[in-house]
């Protein structure tokens, strides 16, 4: 039987709705597991509470478990969803799924919650999540799982292959083998690819591989993920000080990670603290957005109040007040694209290649060159249609100057924030935006006021 | 023997330098071999040409594709370091990768000397490599790789594993066995996990799974990248129109792709073409930041004959330009904002489920809520500074209006394009800030003209 998944989506559902409707137990489960956990994760979010607790007495905790750690839910819901099982069902739920998808899960519970889960839980699962839930969020100890398969140099690969067989089923990834010594502690690894293509009796210590990359359990996510990339890794072993295996990351995670820094730059760039989970209604949105705002507005008042200063001049030569938007505006974008470059060349890591001089070297060449075209053209633009001189010369030095300083600055404050260990994404879009607009303000009133005598008739 | 890799990579590239002027051939090829690919591929980028062409005469073509289709270097370097080796071994480099591997390096060369390349390359190799070159970029075709295991639905398990064994030398990942009927066309995927679990007789039928997540070759790669991460795959099979197996891709071509994306995205919002490659000199930096900037210069001087119709206002009230940049800055911003949810909701697809309409309600009603919000406080602050009640009123209203107007602005202009089958990027933040620029200009000049007898004291 061949399968189209997207065409037969909505009719899978319907078909699991009637079920329910009918209270068809056995021909829900008969369809509702020939689904992809994915899709079993999809249709469940869709449901309304009374249809959710329906699927709490069709479905094992097993197999609720196998479609539950790929939820893709506000952290917010996970604590009514589980409030709404019998507490041993969600104990035997979290305790059913990968150790660091189950930590997931419950460090969007509140303390006590989680807790009484813990304790009603079978003993083994509890410990090894309990060993996991200290981990600080975003280290790579935050999202390594415990299901890895370890065995010792000393076996065959006949052996080794009989262990596989018996983790395969709870174990997170088998196509990577990590081999302890005696004290646990990592000393080779072994794809199952390199298992399989050697005979039964090759001993384990001559076929694994000893140069082995791993990351320190305290290390940055984000250094994990690079690793895993760089190196094509499906999976990547994670130690503390003494080398000891303590777990291992997951290309899903990993996918999961950089997904998330991505949208995390893109975010900040913007201005929106958090975007990654999806608004539902216009106040929660507002509330993301307004600390920007707010604070933009309070810098904007700043700008204000030093155009205010320059009243006299502009009640003399009220046309000077038609280039504010587009000296400004010229500054905080090349402003942006220069701190874009710089942020995005820290986060990727392609930026260590280059020395920090030589970047601030190449930066203030290019506002150079960008601010000499487009301050000479806007000359002749402004020249051809107020025909006067004066204001075209005026103008167009003023956009050199200030596309010069943006460009500076946009390179300059993120390498600063990086040097002070703050994130320099924050260092955002509209941040350098505002301090852009009150420097190119400056020059242009500045120049103005200075030369005043040529622009009054 | 344990080995830390960062600590020693800068000893590692030492004595290989040392090992290659003393033209040491073994002793460069034993520390050689020792290292990762990845690691490879950096030490190789880092050599002058000299020492390049003494590696070709040190490591055999497969020893040199190996890490030659990790190498992290600029599209036009592929040219040169071919150009200066044997054509031969060239192309025998060129054989020994994996088939999208040398499509992505042919790529990027003149066709002559691809052309030229393929023709001297060992046929089957030529022939795989050709039905690889004429896909679209960015489509699934493009990216996949014909280096995959495909099986017979009637064989068993051992006869599947004895397949596999022999395979695994070649193919790209052995991880997931394709299941085929006699035309070729897919009917089953099978993981190793489910070989190894299951006992040798048992009939590949039977314990294949027939719901096959598969994309058309045709299809987006992004669309690929999406599959594969909600479905947790490491691998997706990539078929025709008639189902027929052609190629899969691996789970290492999709991290390439949501970097890419994300990068793209995020250059685009900051108004720079393609910031993937580094940029060497301040001119080719200038040469892709310039479109925009010039773009925006003359939208910038609409802007300023727009506000030159209000010349007359202004210079009654000169106070006006003080607010100018505030006013466009805020409307801007929450334009950017809007922009920005709306862009990264489409490429995550989470867009897909909440209707269209409802997003458009949404962004009005924030638009509506920040707008009042930053008014008010506006005019409070404005009131208290200068003492003027009418023009803290005037610049609050402007704000309401502007945020209001741009916020839904940020939603629609995203939407319009995905529907024009543009990419929605595009719209990216200087332009949205532009258009937003001009709109909040034209509210707050037309209501300061309308009213302007309660300006002028």
């Amino acid at each position: 039987m061949e399968y189209k998944l997207d065409d037969n989506e909505n009719l899978d559902d319907e078909i699991l709705l009637e079920c329910m409707a009918e209270n068809k137990l056995q021909a829900f489960r008969k369809e509702f597991m020939k689904l992809h956990p994915y899709d079993q994760a999809q249709f469940f979010s869709k449901l309304e509470l009374e249809n959710r607790i329906k699927i709490y007495h069709y479905l094992s905790p097993t197999e609720l478990a196998t479609f539950f750690e790929v939820l893709d839910i506000d952290d917010a819901e996970y604590e009514e969803i589980l409030a709404a099982m019998e507490p041993k069902y969600a104990a035997d739920t979290l305790a059913n799924m990968y150790t660091d998808n189950a930590v997931d899960v419950l460090n969007t519970l509140g303390k006590d919650q989680a807790a009484s889960y813990l304790t009603i839980m079978e003993k083994e699962s509890a410990h090894e999540i309990k060993g996991l839930l200290h981990y600080e969020e975003s280290t790579a100890g935050s999202i390594m799982t415990t299901d890895f398969v370890a065995i010792s140099q000393n076996q065959t690969v006949r052996s080794a292959m009989y262990i596989l067989k018996y983790e395969a089923q709870k174990a997170e990834t088998i196509y990577y083998v990590y081999v302890l010594d005696d004290e646990s502690r990592l000393v080779g690894v072994l794809s199952l690819r390199d298992l399989i293509i050697n005979s039964d009796d090759t001993m384990i210590s001559e076929i694994m591989y000893n140069r082995i990359i791993s990351i320190s359990v305290g290390a940055d996510q984000e250094d994990a993920a690079r690793q895993m990339r760089d190196y094509d890794l499906l999976a990547l072993p994670v130690v503390d000080f003494q080398n000891h295996l303590l777990g291992i990351i997951t290309f899903d995670d990993i996918i999961d990670v950089i997904d998330e820094e991505a949208s995390d730059d893109y975010s900040k760039l913007a201005g929106v603290s958090d975007m990654d989970t999806m608004d539902k209604s216009p106040f929660t949105a507002a509330k993301k957005r307004l600390p920007w705002l707010i604070i933009l507005l309070f810098l904007g008042m700043f700008t204000a109040s030093l155009i205010g200063r320059f009243e006299d001049t502009l009640s003399k030569v009220s046309i000077l007040a038609v280039f504010i938007p587009l000296i400004a505006g010229m500054a905080g974008n090349s402003g942006t694209q220069s701190l874009a470059v710089a942020v995005r060349g820290l986060a990727t890591g392609e930026l260590q290649e280059m020395s920090k001089m030589k970047l601030i070297m190449r930066e203030a060449g290019t506002g150079l060159i960008t601010g000499s075209i487009c301050g000479v053209l806007v000359s002749v633009v402004v020249y051809v249609w107020k025909g006067e001189l004066f204001l075209g010369f005026l103008v167009g030095i003023s956009i050199l100057a200030s596309l010069f300083v943006a460009t500076l600055a946009g390179s300059l404050v993120p390498l600063l924030m990086e040097k002070l260990k703050i994130d320099p994404a924050v260092a955002s879009g509209p941040f350098i935006t505002t301090m852009n607009d009150i420097t190119s303000i400056l020059i242009y009133f500045g120049l103005a006021t200075m030369f005043m005598s040529y622009l009054v008739h």
